[in-house]
């Protein structure tokens, strides 16, 4: 085969039915893959984001529009240039630990450049509660919350409870032995007994951001259709 | 110890935090909790949710009382006097499979008892994309949308790239072998390369219909509020 | 070989060594080798300990001794002659939820029956956390507690970071799906984000009891000797 | 030993017995492994693949036989003399993702090495269903179809249910957390509720390209043969 | 929701699409679906199956059609009244031991059904070579050969070596203790050092059967089609 | 996010609730972090444990408090500034062999810190029983012992039985293959014939040096207080 | 197919080749099945073993030959016509527990039956160390010995250390929670820190009866033989 | 702690217990404890094995003693003055692939510095059956046979059933994806059809050569000695 010739399809149309451009997960891409799909994504859209961007990828995607900006803890590159807000409510993104920041930062970002207000409550873990009783009132205003913990992950299960709010948990690799890079955690988040909770793959902050959006919008522009339904 | 002493304490406060009282799950509870627990919770609420509840559990139930409704496919009994609608959109529960029906029911039953308007949309799994292709349009007017499927899962794959509204994926112990009682559903809904689809446990119907309420009802009532925030 | 013969070797020199007799662990055991163990250690030691004791063996061991004594939740047989508090502080045992109470039984018994004071807190999972903030007191006073929690396995986190006695982990196998018969609440306790909390086995209770009365143990009487060394 | 000595036993009658050559599995050999191996089959042999081979092992390669090429992205050196079509049909090699090129080139460059006609679809995964759905005309022409795919490795389901050729599915492991190196994709895979869907191990494009080499040459020149049996 | 409405969805396209009607999988299903989706399809089609049909379920199929025939060791119930050969070649189907027969059988009589010869070669497994090389010469003829073994898997690898023909290996769940429920030999099939192997998920025989008749039709009369394409 | 904003929530008031300041997890945290957290906690407490730190993070925390110390092969910096004994007896750290030993100095200096007098024995694992049973007396004096091993982890066992004292298992990721990086000696541990031994996270000494504080605190001055209760 | 036919190839050239009779393995055979191969083994052979056989099992076997004796504990059926010993030294069969004893039982009635001396030492599991101490001598003596242990399985790596002969360890699936049917004894053994232990399947007392009986053969009349060679 | 103190305890007593001195696994010492258990053990044995020594580690071992050698491919140093043969048979070391070398390599010289004639039979896995069936012979003359292989691990199955001796099988780490690093082999060697085959843990070739020794000195010497028990 040509190694040159056309290995990507980008989905153009996603926009359209889901509502946000097709993300670019850049882990694994070659840099002409890479190139290929963000020239077709740039041209056809105003905010696009680009995951798992090592710094080596973004000078790559800077070279093909200069307008791309870098968030290096939440390993995002991204086109953002529609600032306007889709999300009714404000998204809350709580951390665990210090170490889980860079993951809840890639749900942040991704929420942001989606179109939404985004609060940040970071280290406040269950074994130091204090911490996070002190925030309760602030994330329960918060219409929709995203909740970053490795090790245990037992932060989405006494937030689950002292909330209404949807409850969107992301299990990190943060931890060691038993932890089985973020296993335990993600167990222990699926079997939450804080009912209503859901769940995204290990280190998925993208994940998270993107499914926060997908609620946050449904609350607010696309309702008065529904209604009519 | 005494065995007839008391062994639980419900969780009466829990209404006023999360929206929605105290769910009894039946499964692993000897006769005398499960009365303990029942009398406390039909007491102080209208509508109350009893999961995973055998025909002789409710049995007892209806002798703690007459109003407690029993819906056997879903494994639930449920006092359900308040008939009010706190969701603003629809759910949809769709299943792949027909034998993934019991846990997709317990996921509608669920989101009714709690105020939600909910639309079934059973066997429509993968290998005849057409059936799901039938009801695209149906199910893009949904707030929410719950994907019930076994052995690979791969329906919220599918349904997540065609539709803007939030998808909430629950594995079922459907398969056989390779499926290790839904592992391999749930890996594969964690997984997928539609962006934004949250997951619950296996078989976790009840967890899907409470997080869809919580999304509905954030889009509804309690959205006015925050708006102030 | 003769099934009649010799099956079992008692360890009668166990008390002398680390303060206990023996223990009888009942599941497995065919009714000849159930009668040969128990007739030695009942003939050797005040208090014996048979765990894993179904009612059917329960009756065999009361032919053996009628001294004997069953708690059917525990699922624990004893010959508890020896009534001495050998443990100088209280021992707590935690529940998360009324499911666990048969595991949460059988650590309160064979620590009662190896000579503890044992206080008993059961139905206090994280989901409800004022429910666990309304004992933090109680629980601060004790020299040992002891959490048994099934599902996510969350509540040794929580005390783990509230109170500075020593806290023994107990995972249960109350959940389904992910739970995996309790795995993930075994490796969420392993990874617990609480410092100093120690794990045993899922569903063993009594190890867990019997670890608290070695903690205590060594709290009291056997420390004085220890001074001289 | 003399670790000159041999440590490889060529199987000199593989391609009379099964009709193509031993392939090398470069992954692991030492250099004095490889040129030893390569030397004996190149000498017995027009058609021979050396698969997972580093640039550096077919610089190795090329000393022995200078008429050997590479394919960088599938990673395969291979001798290509005989350029004969044993396979009657087309062999299609579809991939989910661009990710997934590099173990699709394997398939592809392995079915073409072994006399076969193949054509590529890359990039055409189920959340962006048009995609596939424009090429299903020229998928269900093809007397093979080999299907990559990552995350949760839903195509080989959507295409197994679309057309009636054989469909092998390579599961690959791109993706992260729960992918587990690509368990997800196989279990998925094998749990597929498309009919008849066969699987090889994870990232194995050449086995894949083996066995469509297997089928398409079992309905073309070996099949009058069978008929008189 | 009321249990007698419709739940199932029968695809009656499929027989057009790939060749072969959608087949009931009979574990789970209540029997009211499974009366529902067998009208339906013994309606539409003269050769339909039934797997996993238990002999309760085969006497419920009985009384929606009395032409319905069971074959109790491959737990298969059958509408069989088209007896024409579509696939060219013949299908072996072979099996390690005797106690993999009903996986085989499953194997063979889906096949059949779906209008293939088959040929059985049961009991010859590794550890007795002998009975293996006694039948290599019937085996080489075969167009596909289905290959059912448990404990270690290894007959598919040395199969694999010895003939052309494509090669489908059923792992089952004979074994116990690390054998894990069929799990050893599934990974063993999955790493068969015979290239070209392709394997199904465990016990599913049905699975390797209809792959095999995908093949073996592939292979005869829609051939000549594709030769214009 | 302005990255230099704060990210981390130092538990200043964790000393006060169990008896000892935070502890500093090094991995993974960024250099900046690590500078924040260690300046709120150094100007806070007298003693200060920092795990898993690197030569490099030592450096970076002598810049901030330059009495900070270094223990490479436990990995460890701290602040240890009050030298008090807090704990009663002594605490014995065992390792099954000389691989073991990083774990059992993390274990050890923990312990150190938190005011314990500790006791080394190294390398007595149980292939070589004799040199376990030379330290039997010793061991039999301690208040507490931990006990290091990989591999099988056999050694709590033959210690759990010879010893009246509590017995905190570590299992090290020590070992290869079917160890799973510690795994094995994990599982093994947990199963242990020898009752009352509990475990911590694989290679986790610094959370067994936290438990044995706990548990040798409670045994001396927090004693006192608890009689009154 | 007829059931009836054929289904069974027993290797009655097994004891030519390895030195003793095929084995019968009669867990998931039918009765018919199982008639056809013992007919068959009967009439060729005067030793013969069936394994994992039920009491129903011992009485169809009984109807085919009267001369076949049951085993109860060990399960196993047999035809027990040649005495002779076969093996030159004594084989020891030591169990860890009472519980184990099932499986020790099979490891010894299978050496038996294939010609060998067996001493059996049960119940003397490490926790108890001076009951093994006692056995030391007796056990050093021994050609091979068999250890029999389920939970943590450390007893191998004890005796490994001990004695010159070889160990051949069994694990069994006594235990519960993380012993996982067996797999923390396997994983254990697997590791042992006693140099030369070999492991066989969880539960496989047969499988280590029979390497031990191929060791004691090699060792004796065989032997002479290849010191020709 | 002062890291120059002793952390080694050689166990200088193990030649005369078990037969052969104590052996030095290399991987994770550091360079002073290698220097230290070292020199004890090269100054109390004539014969003593270093394992997974790297060549930095051989160059450091040199140093302490000049008479030290290095077998690159086994990874082993050692001491290898008497070279008197104590095993009366001969050991034969089978490989499947010529990337499994290494590890039969370890077997080989660990089984000849421990006094055994060893012959070495590589690459003659079972897809081309030929390569082996040669050997058979030179095999069924050995007194034992270790045979090493990765991937499914199918090559004891074929031996243990064509062959007397005790086999010995050592699952290797060759192979990629559901291989799981071995994993396959390992569960396949365990549930091998061929009776009384033993198997070690993953890549452990010097575990395989010592159990050889056991056995094949079991063989000789010992057996006069136990003639008279």
């Amino acid at each position: 085969m040509d190694d040159s010739a056309c290995q990507c399809v980008p989905d153009l149309q996603r926009e359209q039915r889901i509502g946000f451009a097709e993300v670019v997960y850049c882990a694994g891409k070659s840099d002409g893959q890479l190139r290929e799909v963000a020239r077709a994504l740039f041209a056809a859209h105003r905010n696009v984001l680009a995951t798992r961007c090592s710094p080596q990828q973004f000078a790559l995607l800077q070279e093909v529009d200069a307008r791309v900006q870098y968030h290096p803890s939440a390993r995002i590159a991204c086109l953002h240039e529609d600032r306007t807000l889709y999300g009714r409510g404000v998204i809350a993104v709580v951390s665990a630990g210090s170490t889980d920041v860079p993951v809840a930062e890639e749900a942040a970002v991704t929420a942001e450049v989606m179109g939404n207000q985004v609060e940040r409550h970071y280290d406040i873990g269950v074994a130091g509660l204090h911490r996070l009783l002190e925030r309760r009132e602030a994330l329960a205003r918060a219409a929709v919350v995203i909740v970053v913990a490795g090790m245990e992950g037992a932060l989405p299960s006494v937030l689950g409870g002292l909330i209404p709010a949807p409850v969107i948990a992301v299990p990190t690799s943060v931890g060691y032995g038993a932890s089985f890079q973020g296993l335990a955690a993600l167990l222990g988040m699926l079997c939450s007994c804080a009912p209503g909770v859901t769940v995204v793959n290990i280190d998925n902050g993208f994940g998270a951001g993107y499914a926060a959006a997908r609620i946050n919008r449904s609350c607010s522009n696309t309702a008065p259709d529904r209604s009519h339904a």
